[in-house]
């Protein structure tokens, strides 16, 4: 993909592919009214930009493809920045088809993946990490993933970055302009306070790389793992859990059902379960487990919910035990003890170190707090409306090589090293910082990122 | 679905579901732009049609659900005649499902499948016929059966109906005239022009019977079996048959691979071969076909290619024996002979009934004779481009009624029968037209209808 060649036209189907009631075939560049006008009823060339028209597109040989509404969004007032046309079809693939040949036989050439977000980027209408969230926003599946994309998608994320780039700027300047005046030893920069700015860039830096670990969790969803003895209501847990978000998605039209019954969607957090459908026969049992063992299923869960029934005594005892010895085997994950049955009433005091919690799963009770606890062990120190969160690995990447970078120039200061190493530091964090908005960029990094896109965004 | 109870406001995902660049909510009703209006950042209730705003949806929290791109239709210049509001919004599940429950919020309520289409219709938009064939438009995988159906959408099919159905009203009333006068035994309606006209639409209407195989076949595709012994060559003439069409599909995105590998585009008719995967293995040979026994791939069978070794002159005898055996038994089917490596040489004369076609799947030599051969056989005396062709059981069903009705009238006439009898037998022939066109329905008719479309058309 050249970032540079974006004097051609490009077009493609912007929705979903299959038969749908209307698709969306977009163009985008310097002949997109020029060419879609060559097919259609109506000279386009001198609309206003955001009107709609309504007429027919013809082939070659003069027969009607289809009656469609196309879009006009002019130069500069478009996504991509370019002339671009909507193109609003019959959704048959035979006719999304034809109207695609048809434009190509007009000079248009297919988009590639990305490629019309690559060309809002290059045209200056977003920077690269607000065009990262595009892709982000499209395939978030929960309402924390698409508040996080949303944010970044209009700007926050990059704002942020932007001022601490702009501060270490100023001080590396300062700096370099006492190399300027090495003989005259004077000092522009003042030590104390660049020491003070490199220590807040780095906790600013540091806290946006941890917050990658709860991102990246929240963008693919969060694995949970029920484990429980039999008979301990895994089943009619699943049941309360899944329950009442059945009623709401089946309501509406476009939802897979197959991607619904693995996941559970608590304050706005996709948790996928894994091996659900072995929950729901309730075949693998709390004695399998084997602590310390590699046991699979606890290796890929970021949560694990021991489920017991807390009216039998040495259900109780097993559970604490078994989830002490995870806990300590797992550090990294949250691990829950539910003390099911809590309507029939608890056989005893809970006194383990694990946070443990009395539910009944056949009345609901303590199902809002299970959801809630759940909720604010994920989320730990971060409250994803006020902070900014790290989804990206490319972003966390570039943060830890300015974190590096940042080190280096504060030791720099400490041991009272020379200005100039203490500007190559700071400008290379600079550099790393720039990597993420895309104010630095090549070629290559542009065409791995907007690779990964969907055809026709 | 109440026909009449369209004073509600519907709103349906119209692309097709799952992930895209974008997606398109369609909203319809008297409260469209009322309702869009509330969750959007500018009101809309007093824009002009065919413009397009971009602005942003939030939800009842005030939080950014997404960016979007929302053309306005107003009444009387929309599909649905309503106002309608087209909302473009990043397409994934989770932004589609928000901004539809927040529209749910506002009041309107999720569209039936075709509901938009059927509003199409109560509000004079379009007949019943038309209608019909914007789902017919919308499952089209072909150049034909795309013809066919946008030809019908246009109106061509309903126009000719309306035509005879004029033409029948007119005698019928001249005949109910003379019975006011029956006294006086004055014949306003001319006997000879009126058995002229019923004879005329009596033709008519069963070329328009005879032409519903054709829609048929080219709706669905038609069906191919291809059968020859071991090394008669079928793999390869699969290749030259499928090659090029691939080619040119897999330039575009959107496409099911898994549908082209089992279906060959000639001429823009769909054929689909049975059991493909067998045909490239060389697994079933001709000699297992027992003719006159059921073979299941032949019963389903449209078109049956016999592939021969042309070279071998006991290949060319067994083919021709069996080719003819096949016709006899099953003389509603098209049944053609390939001779094979005619790059080689012919081993003999061609001295049977069935069509006969000398190929080289190796050269490709004959391949063009066998595509028009193909293509012909099945339009048969049809023209898809001038005539009329029938693809709805629903309509040849009204037409076989419309000729039993006809039939009687022209008994009655024949044999000197009264007016009154000739005048009901023409009425009910009208009536049965006048379902075609949806002159005359019921809401079980047009609910029936409409639920086989998809949602959000």
């Amino acid at each position: 993909m050249n970032i540079q060649a974006s004097s051609d036209t490009i077009c493609a189907l912007s929705t979903a592919p299959g038969i749908g009631a209307i698709a969306v075939i977009r163009v985008s560049g310097k002949q997109a009214l020029a060419a879609t006008s060559a097919l259609f009823s109506k000279d386009l060339q001198e609309t206003a930009s955001h009107t709609a028209h309504f007429g027919r597109i013809r082939n070659g040989a003069g027969e009607i493809i289809d009656e469609v509404l196309i879009t006009v969004l002019r130069e500069g007032h478009s996504f991509t920045g370019e002339h671009t046309v909507e193109i609003a079809c019959h959704g048959s693939n035979f006719i999304q088809q034809q109207i695609l040949q048809l434009l190509l036989e007009q000079g248009c050439r297919m988009a590639e993946p990305g490629e019309f977000t690559m060309r809002a980027f290059v045209n200056g209408r977003m920077d690269l990490s607000q065009a990262e969230a595009v892709a982000d926003l499209i395939a978030s599946e929960s309402r924390k993933a698409h508040e996080i994309a949303m944010k970044q998608m209009r700007g926050g994320f990059s704002n942020e970055l932007r001022t601490l780039r702009e501060k270490l700027i100023h001080f590396a300047s300062l700096v370099e302009l006492e190399l300027d005046f090495a003989e005259e030893d004077v000092e522009f920069a003042d030590r104390t306070q660049l020491n003070e700015l490199i220590i807040e860039v780095l906790n600013y830096v540091r806290r946006l790389s941890r917050s990658f670990e709860l991102g990246n969790v929240i963008k693919n969803g969060v694995p949970v793992a029920i484990v429980g003895a039999p008979n301990t209501g895994k089943s009619t847990l699943l049941n309360q859990l899944l329950g009442e978000e059945r009623a709401i998605v089946s309501n509406i039209a476009g939802t897979t059902r197959d991607v619904i019954e693995e996941t559970l969607n608590i304050d706005g957090i996709l948790f996928r379960l894994i091996d659900t459908a072995g929950i729901r026969e309730g075949a693998e049992e709390i004695e399998a487990i084997g602590i310390g063992k590699s046991f699979e299923k606890i290796s890929q869960a970021t949560v694990i919910l021991i489920l017991t029934d807390s009216a039998q005594p040495e259900s109780l005892a097993q559970a604490g035990t078994w989830s002490e010895e995870l806990q300590q085997a797992h550090p990294g994950k949250i691990v829950l003890v539910l003390g099911n049955k809590s309507d029939i009433g608890a056989a005893g005091e809970w006194t383990y170190s694990t946070p443990f919690l009395a539910i009944s799963a056949k009345t609901g009770d303590g199902i809002d707090a299970l959801k809630q606890k759940l909720s604010d062990l994920v989320l730990g120190e971060f409250d994803t409306q006020t902070d900014t969160i790290v989804t990206n690995a490319r972003h966390v990447d570039a943060l830890r090589k300015t974190e590096e970078s940042l080190e280096k120039a504060k030791d720099g200061l400490d041991t009272g090293i020379t200005g100039d190493f203490v500007a190559m530091d700071i400008r290379q964090a600079m550099f790393h910082l720039g990597t993420i908005t895309g104010d630095i960029s090549t070629e290559d990094l542009l065409g791995n990122i907007f690779s990964k896109f969907c055809i026709g965004k």
